[in-house]
């Protein structure tokens, strides 16, 4: 009993400790924040360690313990990550991609009225590469029937092997391009250097930005400094907050209109081709407002699981999805495991439609 | 013009030997579906390496090219792995997890008539362990109130240190027993080691299988041998083959109600505890009968996302989800960053509610 | 200019703050090590989740800014979890498994004066599995005749699926005897249940802990509870902050006769059976005493790189390695891919003592 | 008895039909070998993935048992895809990159006359990047007197984040060039776009493609249509395979003189910043003629195993390392936890000494 009051006793004196430490917190981050205000008008970087490692010495050679040095080092590590995090929110805008409020979102919206980002869930759809006219066209006009506005009209192929199908370049944009004007739709294409820019603004509507370029600084910008939307992929092996980083590239050299696509990670799992991240994509939508696309056809490498992914995808909060569809999957020059035959793609958009009168007002 | 008829005419000779090959393969396999019968008398094993071995060096010696002595011996191997794969199919049973026929689905049912497995989507919850009587009535109230009929009652924690809260034991169990007793419900409850197998018996309903204990032949042995049901939960680090397997252990031992659990792998992304394989659900419905569960707690390890991912294990195709409830998450003794506070728990009943009118009958 | 001198003005008030909060700190901190006392005479846990939350919920209201709530619950947290370690540190000794001081060592002493984690370098051999007399008896006189003085002899195998060999059971632990002690060897064997320890124990030097098991405390607990060394495997899915813990709850049951044994981690790479963390051995050495050995065999799964492999362990600080062995790989009951012809074993043997002179002093 | 009679009868009948087939397949490669030479003649690639559909259908259509259609297909795929193989085999040289003897090696010289990729272990060593020319100066002053010959020249960082520190540019090349020519060394940068290569050109002696660049083409092309050489470096999540495709980018394009680099792949270990894949480099050494190189410092992100990391490169097989050394690493701009001071790299040299005479010759 005697106990329980010392104990009691004791948690009074550090509440009042508390208290002190949190005043004096504040009145450091006031400081702290002028400073801020000092780096600017001198044009200096807020993160300076020199400074931190001079501080951190201080503080060691004043250090009496209890607390070791270590510790005592590892405190004042996270004060200082505090104060730099409050000086840059002060001195400039935070991270552009990050959402700031629950409701905020970015809407895209093309030429033509068609919108991304919006209540309403958006297919990407047409086979994994161009390889004739008449392949994109039978593809398009089974999409443009259900009603698909954006088609991969891809002709610039990133392979493992120098060896394997590159695509057909400017040939199959040209293919691609004919065959989206005919049926009024959008063509999403492949840019693989920063030299393409010029060349397939002709042809294309929406920037692709690969998985394997996702932190290709150079193509980032260069994407950044022109007008039309950017998917951008996320990396096999990346992080979220790299690929939150990787689309602030973009954003932040001028290009608001990015859209995020998930399309699985690389794990020890052999039964799929990469492991579909969902989880992460539910992060996503809460740590940005930018639209987010689900990838079906290159996280599974497979085309029997096709329909659970869309309903999978539908329900997860994304915007959109995408998927390979070709009209003869087993001659296709990649990817042939992977894509829908026509007949499945039909399939997979009355699944989404039975979905769409429930999920769109939840 | 002439390479094109010279092409021609090659690929007549080719397609001719196609079809000689095809007749010796399918003449071999008659002979060693005899063999395996033969083996089957004689209580041998159909695997037969040295047999192979010198097989091979037969081939070997004869092959005069062009192939490889490599490459024939790899073909060969591919023809005996075929042969094999006959043999067994022909002799035995196959594996008993695996799904035979499109339609072929376990359902499980407890004495009450509840079942798992069927077109019904099961809710299985409760806090991630049994710490007092008041938290494990205040939770079930509200659970049964939604109509949950599996009540989470975890008596024994599998922990990472051996000096963090290890659960309740026996007394744990007979709380978890009188609170289900009262709200009828079906206590699940895990079993870390077949010697407890005999007590737990006198609580559980459901026996539950954890992560760590995914690949324990033991343990999944014993609990194939009496006749609860037992929910195995797939290891963060084990492939979707050696899940299937494991069931396997249990099916193989006699028990048939084995309901598989989806709790994310381990993977470089830091954002959410585990990433959620929901491909995995996929394909582990196509190639399996068994029930399905997704545990959206412990693949997220944060409550934020509990609602999207909710709305994705029932878009899934998967059987039912696992969610962690608690009246007081932040006092949780273990996980109090997943447990859903209980209002939390029923704005994603009531998500769940909207979907199912739309989905039960897809 | 100005801008310079005001930035050194408030630079000096930061320092001063400083100051008073490392005072502050370690005050506080001098009160929790009472309030740790305390604790220890009511056999209180030191952790206590609805204190912590009662103490932020004072300074949340308290807080005026401009630091954030968020911000500062944050930094409290990381006070209140130095304070915690401060108060474990104090009241109890810390971690059995990690090192002390940089010269800390675990060495095993085996009956016959054969020591574990001294200078020399411990060779761990023998087939996957005792498959017959003469197996063992051929490979254990190659491995006796290089000073090998750890024979495996698995007699349990912990197989994927049900249908494969599983072990000769109690008949390959009599043949592993009576070899071992023809060659004056000790015996390695895999322990799989605790139900086996009794009978077990009359023919094994040495327990092995696999790695599907690693994380079964049942099992942990009653290796500790004997006094025979143990080997304990590292989980193929496991991080290294649950390796050591695994191994604590062996040491914190009464045996501190553990080895480490690193075997590789799942990754998506597949021209390895799994990827060797041999890193992670190097940080294994820094945080722990416990002798530390590799297993070059499955991290590899294939026995070409076994020479490599094997200079790589020597050169790692590790303690020993672990290499199958086996008289005609290609017939093997199991890993017939990884196991090294004897030949080969004696070529790992003269890589190693070339090493040796050179290593052994370092 | 009766029934190993039959058995014995029976596998004679298979003996006889295994060589029946395999005259078969040599005759039917001798064929397509005949095919292969008249698609060169008309420009063809030899996938003809329609043919095999129409000989995968003859077959499907001709097949009446025991094995399944399935099966059948399976086993042809596996008969075209070593057809294919040998096809491209006699046509034309296979991939580059690839060891066609065990004593084949690429060994790179520099104007001067060093080399990398003979007996001796090259050592590239540096600071994470260009910050100063006093740092560089100090730093290169260390590695001169050690015998380094390569010095880290970094003055573009590719970051995750725009906001961090990117480098110097050109300044920065200026100075790694001045301090280089003062010590006799050789400047390796990286390199991040093929706009770069230019200017680049004037001041860099080896090209360093980092790993987020692997699989950047159109930079492998560039790289490899100039002639100094290229360090490549492995991306983190990028497999062995897509490596060694991503070099034969390089050498396809022209430039042979390739070095690899092992970083460490992404895995869900959490002590080190990445896994390094020592495994893997002893499979790249098989592999591959090229010289491989294991990067110490960003695959351990810590300084703490510097030397027994030092040690495995040594014993690995490999033909160098790679290592950060700044002069005051606490206060470097970037990676401030994983670079050397300059008292460590000494050490670590030393330590590599000793190595040396012993591992030289072996």
């Amino acid at each position: 009993m005697m106990s329980q009051n010392r104990l009691n006793e004791l948690r009074g004196q550090v509440d009042e400790i508390n208290l002190q430490i949190l005043e004096l917190l504040n009145k450091r981050a006031q400081i702290v924040t002028e400073i801020g205000k000092v780096h600017t008008e001198l044009g200096n970087s807020f993160y300076d360690p020199a400074r931190e490692a001079q501080m951190l010495q201080a503080l060691e050679m004043a250090n009496q313990g209890p607390f070791s040095n270590e510790t005592i080092k590892a405190l004042f590590r996270e004060v200082f990550r505090a104060s730099l995090d409050l000086e840059e929110k002060q001195a400039k805008a935070k991270i552009k991609v990050q959402r700031k409020s629950p409701d905020e979102r970015t809407i895209i919206t093309m030429p033509d009225g068609t919108q991304i980002g919006n209540s309403h869930f958006t297919v990407i759809a047409g086979p994994c590469a161009v390889e004739s006219y008449e392949q994109m066209d039978e593809t398009a006009a089974v999409l443009a029937a259900r009603g698909v506005k954006f088609l991969r009209g891809m002709a610039y192929k990133p392979r493992t092997s120098p060896y394997e199908f590159q695509g057909l370049g400017e040939a199959g944009l040209k293919i691609a391009r004919q065959v989206a004007d005919k049926y009024q739709m959008h063509i999403v294409s492949e840019i693989m250097d920063m030299s393409q820019l010029q060349m397939m603004s002709d042809y294309v509507d929406v920037f692709w930005v690969g998985a394997r370029n996702m932190q290709n600084a150079f193509l980032l910008k260069a994407v950044g400094q022109q007008q039309k939307p950017v998917i951008l992929k996320r990396g096999f092996g990346s992080t979220l907050e790299e690929f939150l980083y990787a689309a602030e590239y973009i954003v932040s050299s001028g290009n608001p209109n990015v859209i995020l696509i998930e399309r699985g990670i690389r794990t020890f799992e052999k039964w799929t081709r990469a492991t579909l991240d969902v989880g992460g994509v539910a992060v996503l939508k809460l740590e940005s407002h930018l639209p987010v696309v689900i990838d079906i056809s290159h996280s599974a490498g497979r085309r029997d699981i096709a329909l659970p992914l869309a309903r999978v995808a539908r329900a997860s909060g994304a915007d959109g999805l995408m998927v390979e569809v070709h009209p003869n999957p087993p001659v296709a020059m990649s990817d042939s495991k992977q894509q829908l035959y026509l007949h499945q793609f039909n399939e997979l958009m009355d699944e989404l439609d039975k979905l769409e009168k429930q999920l769109a007002h939840s």
